[in-house]
């Protein structure tokens, strides 16, 4: 039973990164698009979809991409002087905040952000400007016109030129902004008559849609550069302004400026001012180099902080590296920490916060013990803990909840809630032979997702995996009806010593246990779930295949004689064509006089007997079936890519994509409608009363079942008890890592205790043993749905089906052993560069997925025999397996291709791994990566 | 009529490049892939699946990539001595030929090759390195011993300490070569053993698989770097050696060395050494460098190579790139003559032979007259020339053929036009009531593609969309319906007036117009086509399910009864149960005595009569048809895409991609067979006569027609010609573009007179019209496969509509209007960085697409009323409306949208556009892309 919610979001309270975990149980998949990426840190410039912060790095938000905390964003904007000799003017070329964006002149508009490549001349020309021309740090002006005074008081201009620089520094430049119509609405004609009118710039500079990307506090830089004929030699300036001021139209979006900097001179080759520009903004964008030079104090220390950027950058030859191709944004920024503080001592003495790699590890270490998970060596003592821990966030979790995301969150979480009870309801009643439906899963989901809320640890915050308990449910109902047993006071009594066994768990704070649970115990632990949803999947598929046969050309589906009692009982008989030996079923005497052809339901109708072998068989739903379920399967597969795709704006990507499987099955019901074929259809009572006709809310105690079951019940409940158990706390382990930046703590044994409440309370009702789930709104919302029963019966089972099959596919697909079972069919020189490959010898990567695939087998195979319903005791199994890998694999190559247990993770730095690999400090080619094997990997390819 | 081949292949002669044409005709595809990519250059290190030279450069064939055509491409391989002080070891670490490839040292493999990045700092240090240290061009040494000795022979070094370095500078090194075994052969115990069996290293260095992807002629270079605990200071020495020099085990592959690069010295800070000599093997595998320090005379002309070197270097600033990540090698290199040759002129006055851009847009030019259409003003002249030009190859054309690769060739094209000849024979005997079938089709194919390959102008050399034909075909067979006229002899007058019309043609060099074809028209005419496949393929499904009607609950499906005539003709009488008004067909008295219920067929073979409504019924049928369709379908295009995936080896891969039609085809008839249902199948004879029953080989010239129809068909023939000759010549035309590198000139004259004479060929014969054809080979086979054709009956309608929508599916996904098509339906900041968006305004591009798409929907309607006969003309109107966009778009956006048009490219120059934009010399960001607008975009995604 179980049928219910199984899903997972995290706590909607604040920024969260768009880490997702690598594994997901079937269903999980759902409800994480909506709620982990949703957030993404305001304050950022745009840099495409696939771009955001690591994951590596879970407290340094937003903010690290654009500076150290102390230090503000700033946006940078190259203006470049174009026209000589005939008309001068400045116009934006070129912005910057993380990445750069390039106007593209011909087709006005902004280019995708991508990563600044400079060539190494123009730098170094850069720093000869620099060191000659005139830098002015804390330069007290308080305007544009201040500014521009001070810089063009330079020795060599005369009085004239100086004049006539003057003049054009102050000029209006031309923004390219673009507007949601997508034209330039600093067109000359506008610029020019905007700059008459001298108070309204900010409104059109407000326009700028950068304005809303970019955090408060933001500061802007400008950069101006060109060609200017009428200098002798080339005229550098580099000014930090004392405090930001703001330079009116200089920049394209409203922001107090801190630096500026002037590149002028006589024409030279090429691009060479536009290029010297660029690199001066390069420069400026680069975190370093900005903190350093907030903080010189003299020309000797930007020149330094030159010195140091240069050190740092990365060089592509010539010959293998076209100098124009753009370079999209990486997924990952590399981490400020990695890069060496070297120049930042040089400057003034200063450091910034810098981290340690071993602060680092123990941070992104897999699965860190969080401080939940210690154990305290008292009788329930966890759970004192739990509940000390929680009281204090209990009110803020409903004031939480107030946040306008909440409201999405709640609309979506409750449709993906209601799919999961329909769709589960519906396969359970099929199961258990309607022993609980969908009404049950409903109410069930309902309220014990309604209470967890009220009581458990994490509020708000939910995972679950209905699966293995919906696998065991079965099971268990099998075990009763092949042993004739009562099957709901049967299982009454297993619920009641689940409930027992799981307080007597929390009492003895069995939860700091689940640090035994490696990525090798939830990887099988996942794989058997999936493949039990698509082996489920497609066997229905083949019963109804089998339900309604296929009709071949000799088949017998043809006859089929509608007989009526004759007036006065006077039958003719039909005689005989000649002896057949072929078919009993045709040459037997059909006897009818009063008959007629109509189809067999009209018949009945009125009042005859259908008779023949056609009559029972209902052509083309087998097939029909098999496209509805194929249809919903492949369509909730490519909506739910749809997120990835780049058609459509992303709302409605989004939307596509969050509410895939509700989408299929629409999609399914709108196809059988449309046909109006006799399908197989989800059975909802059509009254509030349980599924299984004649039998109460209440479960009586012991039904027809011998008194002394309910003391046998304990031991498929220690079975259940441990599979409930592994699930819950493997899910909780996995919500509460690092990643998801969650600031209210778990509340592992809290959690356990309530659901060994509920165990109770869901036993007692008979409804599905539901486990966790989400807000109160959600399951008011869903208990509410029970009345929306009626409208469910359009739903076409092989729709459900297909969801099923598509949700055990999605969860195969999202763990790790599955991309390494996809290692073994390619060729080594085709595999993705993953960290794994570049540390473990292939034939050991293949080796421990070997392993994996066959405890899997073994699993399967128990799950097949009699003995199925002990396969929880078999999954405990795989902790014993992944202890016994350490005798076959190194330490080393367990961290990567698993993770420590607790007492290895101890005793790694003595046993000595080889320095120079994989622990040797800075050096490493990989040392960034090491420490975040779950997260996705970063791979450039060239499409 | 015209069932037959439709496919391309160029001349598997010698090295050609990967590019394939942008766009392709249905069915085109196919052929495509195994020969455009089977011959990549040998002598190429493996570089991955994207990688391969730019479309750009025709002239320049592998060789380039590996250096100037007179340099040999060189092999670099670092040596890194690790184990300092205890045991020391030369160990391989990293190996170069164009991009560089690092021994992943845990994992005991190669890592993929990627672009190489150097830390700047690195590359300064190595240029102080060699400044200060030895340097030996044109070194003498003649073995390992004699180049150790001359590099040792430096004054810091005591006679003891040389005689240690050169010690080990003699110890063999550990190099890791992947056998197939994947486990490396030089493992410490058998590289011990191997030193001391000095005759046989050889034998494990030919091991290497390198060696036999390396051209012959190709040199080694070797740096050998590390830290030396017992040196004071550190030690460079740089050697060229005056002849390449076989140094025993040095290098993993066994190659004469060029150069020999030694960097050792004491400890320094992290991985100093390392990255040295990386930066000595990039710096020596660029081939500028390369090719001023072979001609280098002294340490001077080293250095300035160096510096030129740096100058050209990209930069990638630190805080947005993570150094470590490794970028896989770019699809298209840059090519060598795009950089600046300044360095050249400064290594002792040499220069690199250097091609213009006025070169370059001459040759790239988007379609560049071939002096095959120039016109020469005489009456044939065009096919005197043609014939001229190619009778000195027609026998080299013979003896081509024996190149191996052309077996698997023959074997791969005859598949793809037996599946051809079979989908669109089946199609067109479905489409003309069967005056033309399968039979048909074939042996027109063979006969017709036999004789072009003897006499036209690029034998072996084909092209062909039958599509066109096909559908002005069947055009013609319904205007001849509709009209009560003899098809076949009205189609013989048709075919001798196409023979008229185009010998006239040929006669007056029409073929010269082709050059008013931009790609404009091609694409019209291509989605046109390409959807006409896909509106046919769906509209036969449909048919299909209207012929095999899905059978609803209230349907009249389900009687159906066996009658028998009585044996004494007494029959007893149904009585009616009630009067019925409901429906006649129920209440009518069937008078059934002797009569049973088995099947249909049966009954009718047991001599009964099948009587009721659900006689003619077939269920399943429709259902099982769609699902075949669908299979079909997405099962080609699944494999198709196969050949991108990274699983299987690439051979398997190939064959999948390759033969994906065929194994559709069959999975389609696997899974008929077994499921075993009534399916339509295709519609072959038993026997070697005309499909249309009582009609001979030759078609009778009049038959049943009036005499003037004979005139009267030189109308239809005037709109055929016209499309034949669009036809003919754009795929001609898009064949023989620069990137095929097909060496023996085209003969579109030619061409065009081969298929006159074989119009009238087919006309009198009744075969399809054939057109254009490949190996003689392939078409004897075609022939002989007409005695298959019994297997052929095997296939269900509803698979080869599958493979009819492939094809037009992904014909239609071939060209670049559907890429703006798409475009349309992108938020702009999703949108690709097309060159063409970086130039043209989005408003433009989608102005231009939408005409486009106007234009395809009147060419759609035109086909879709009574007038659809002309729609050739219409086609041809697309010249027109072409001609008419110079008054909407400027010629410079029809220059990145389209193509110019032949006068408009003549003036260019005069009508001046912008300076600084696209024609701006080699400051502009993108000239090297500018001319390859139908190249694909060099696009690096983050996945």
């Amino acid at each position: 039973m179980g049928g219910g919610v199984h899903d997972k979001y995290s706590q909607p309270e604040g920024p969260q990164s768009c880490a997702a975990p690598s594994m997901k149980l079937p269903g999980q998949e759902e409800l994480e698009a909506a709620c982990a990426c949703e957030n993404v840190p305001v304050g950022q410039l745009d840099r495409g979809p696939s771009s955001g912060p690591c994951p590596d790095d879970p407290s340094d938000t937003g903010s690290r991409e654009l500076g150290p905390p102390e230090d503000p964003p700033l946006f940078l904007q190259l203006n470049e002087l174009l026209g000589w000799p005939q008309t001068l003017e400045w116009r934006e070329m070129g912005r910057w905040v993380l990445f750069e964006e390039k106007l593209e002149v011909d087709a006005g508009r902004w280019s995708a952000p991508h990563v600044p490549t400079l060539a190494l001349p123009s730098l170094q020309k850069l720093r000869s400007l620099l060191a000659e021309g005139l830098v002015l740090l804390d330069c007290p002006a308080q305007n544009l016109l201040e500014l521009v005074e001070q810089v063009t008081r330079v020795e060599s201009l005369s009085p004239e030129l100086r004049g006539q620089l003057q003049a054009l520094l102050l000029q209006r430049p031309q923004h390219h902004t673009q507007t949601t119509g997508s034209r330039p609405c600093w067109g000359p004609a506008q610029s020019r008559k905007a700059a008459h009118n001298k108070e309204a710039p900010m409104q059109q500079q407000c326009q700028s849609p950068l304005r809303q990307k970019l955090p408060p506090g933001a500061e802007a830089g400008a950069v101006l550069a060109g060609e200017l004929g009428f200098l002798a030699q080339p005229l550098a300036a580099f000014v930090r302004l004392r405090d930001p001021v703001w330079l009116g139209p200089l920049t394209e979006v409203p922001l107090p400026s801190r630096f500026f900097c002037l590149l002028l001179g006589p024409p030279m080759l090429g691009k060479g001012y536009h290029e010297l520009g660029r690199a001066a903004a390069v420069l400026l964008s680069d975190p370093h180099f900005q903190w350093s030079v907030r903080r010189a104090s003299n020309l000797h220390d930007l020149l330094t902080a030159l010195d140091a950027f240069l050190e740092e950058v990365t060089v592509l030859p010539p010959g293998r590296w076209d100098p124009t191709a753009r370079i999209p944004p990486p997924r990952c920024l590399p981490s400020r920490h990695k890069r060496p503080p070297l120049h930042l001592q040089k400057v003034k003495g200063l450091s910034v916060p810098h981290r340690t790699q071993a602060e680092d590890r123990h941070r992104n270490g897999p699965l860190a013990p969080s401080p939940e998970l210690q154990r305290t060596g008292r009788l329930f003592g966890g759970l004192v803990q739990d509940v000390r821990r929680k009281a204090s966030w209990y009110p803020s979790d409903f004031s939480d909840a107030l946040h306008p995301q909440c409201v999405s969150a709640v609309l979506y979480i409750y449709l993906a809630t209601v799919t999961n009870a329909i769709t589960f309801g519906g396969l359970l009643g099929d199961a258990t032979d309607g022993a609980q439906g969908v009404l049950e899963s409903l109410l069930g989901t309902a309220v014990a997702g309604a209470a967890f809320c009220l009581m458990a640890g994490q509020p708000l915050t939910v995972l679950s995996s209905t699966g293995p308990v919906l696998v065991f449910e079965r099971l268990l109902f099998a075990f009763c009806r092949d042993y004739s047993l009562d099957y709901l006071p049967f299982r009454l009594w297993v619920g009641i010593w689940v409930a027992v066994f799981c307080l007597a768990l929390v009492a003895t704070e069995a939860s700091v246990l689940v640090r035994y649970f490696t990525r090798f115990t939830e990887e099988g632990f996942c794989a058997l779930i999936s493949l039990i949803f698509i082996y489920d999947a497609v066997g229905k598929m083949l019963n109804l295949a089998h339900a309604y046969p296929i009709q071949r050309p000799g088949s017998l589906a043809y006859g089929c004689l509608c007989q009526f009692p004759g007036p006065g009982g006077n039958e003719s008989q039909w005689t005989r064509p000649r002896p057949q030996s072929r078919d009993d079923l045709l040459s037997v005497d059909l006897g009818l006089v009063n008959a007629s052809l109509l189809p067999p339901h009209e018949c009945v109708q009125q009042g005859g007997y259908p008779r023949g072998p056609g009559c029972h068989t209902v052509p083309d739903i087998a097939f029909f079936s098999l496209l509805l379920f194929l249809t919903s399967f492949l369509f909730a597969i490519a909506l739910k890519h749809m997120k990835t795709s780049h058609f459509f704006p992303s709302v409605v990507r989004k939307v596509l994509s969050d509410f895939s499987s509700i989408l299929a099955i629409l999609l399914g019901c709108g196809l059988d409608a449309l046909l109006g074929l006799a399908m197989p259809k989800l059975m909802v009572p059509r009254e509030f009363k349980p599924t299984l006709p004649g039998r109460g809310w209440l479960v009586p105690p012991f039904g027809a079942n011998p008194w002394w079951l309910s003391v046998a019940a304990a031991l498929p409940a220690l079975l259940l008890s441990i599979l409930i158990f592994m699930d819950q706390q493997i899910t909780a382990v996995i919500l509460n890592r690092v990643e998801y930046r969650l600031r209210k703590g778990a509340g592992f044994h809290l959690d356990l205790f309530c659901v060994a409440l509920l165990m109770l309370l869901t036993s007692v009702l008979g409804l599905p043993w539901e486990q966790r789930l989400t807000g109160l709104a959600v399951f008011t919302l869903t208990g509410v749905s029970i009345f929306l029963a009626p409208v469910l019966k359009f739903i076409p089972m092989p729709v459900l089906y297909g969801i099923f099959l598509y949700m055990g596919v999605a969860a195969l697909s999202s763990i790790q052993f599955m991309k390494r079972v996809q290692l073994m069919l390619m060729p080594a020189k085709h595999q993705p560069d993953l960290l794994l490959l570049r540390h473990v010898p292939l034939s050991r990567v293949h080796l421990f997925t070997a392993i994996q695939l066959a405890c899997l087998g073994l699993l399967w195979i128990i799950k097949s025999t009699p003995a199925a319903i002990i396969f929880p005791l078999m999954l405990l199994g795989l902790v014993g397996v992944r202890k016994a890998l350490e005798w076959v694999f190194s330490p080393q190559e367990l961290l990567w291709l698993d993770e420590l247990m607790p007492e290895e993770e101890r005793n790694v730095p003595e046993k000595g791994l080889e320095p120079g690999h994989s622990f040797s400090g800075s050096d490493s080619e990989d040392s960034e990566l090491m420490y975040q094997p779950k997260a996705p990997e970063i791979n450039i390819s060239v499409n």
